[in-house]
């Protein structure tokens, strides 16, 4: 068991530790969507995973700069959710024997993440226009928007191309 | 490092994995709201848990049933993320010092946890219609309808109320 202090007295204190938390995770997806796009075999996937990766370094940034806004450290945390949604991945991916099948799983774990995504950033904004910090939310609110916009993405490539086609292997 | 047979072969049976996946998940809510329920502070707050915990119990039995539809056992399997997501809200709520600022993390918390579901409920769904089971997506669709659902609630009674008040802390 660890023990903690309790070092968490105000709404801005919680906000700096979720900042940190979706740190982290955006951190890990740099590393995940590089190898899911060297990993996947459909090309549109590949080309989408790839673009992804590409929004997720600007996502970075843009955390980055709240983080200076705000006058708060970028303090490494763990983030066991994150990271046990790696694990999962990485035994499910060594469980898959197709490789179309493997693709539709990658969707679905990217997806998963994003979905986290979508909700860290949406409680961050939401806390951020409470706190009188619009000039914040404004910057992690087009991360929400990105985040929103890779899921809808995966659906529709998930939907038209590659889950048909993992399906018809039945 | 732990070694997997390849046993996932057909999306039906990545179907499969992913529902003992959102079977764990729903498992681990039932305890997680049970206990939120009793921790939350503000009595519309608890409320919301309270009839989430309701739901949730449904939410159980409709994936039992599809289990039954589909002719598949419930094996339990591990899934990292849940129950990495589980000790960092432990973690956390140990060190928030009002009770205000805590039911605004468990908002967040549950809000985490809402929208995994909605990303493996909508992969459910879209799978299960592909593999012509609209019987079994119809099920799962209203799982995913109320995560939703539930999703936007705290969002308002946050918005509304709890975040509000928590912030006035500062």
């Amino acid at each position: 068991m660890r023990f903690f202090s309790r070092d968490i007295r105000t709404m801005d204190e919680l906000f700096v530790h979720d900042l940190r938390d979706i740190y982290h995770v955006e951190r890990h997806n740099l590393h995940a969507l590089s190898l899911f796009s060297e990993q996947a075999t459909d090309p549109g996937l590949k080309a989408a995973f790839e673009h992804h990766l590409v929004e997720t370094r600007n996502h970075l940034r843009r955390v980055e700069l709240v983080f200076a806004m705000h006058d708060a450290r970028t303090n490494l945390i763990d983030v066991p959710a994150i990271d046990g949604s790696a694990q999962e991945n990485g035994e499910v991916a060594g469980r898959i024997n197709d490789k179309r099948v493997f693709d539709a799983a990658l969707i679905a774990a990217v997806q998963a993440v994003e979905h986290y995504e979508i909700a860290r950033y949406g409680t961050l904004v939401s806390w951020c226009r409470l706190l009188g910090r619009n000039d914040c939310a404004n910057v992690l609110q087009k991360n929400l928007e990105e985040a929103k916009a890779a899921d809808h993405k995966l659906t529709n490539i998930a939907e038209s191309k590659v889950n048909v086609e993992a399906t018809l292997l039945a």
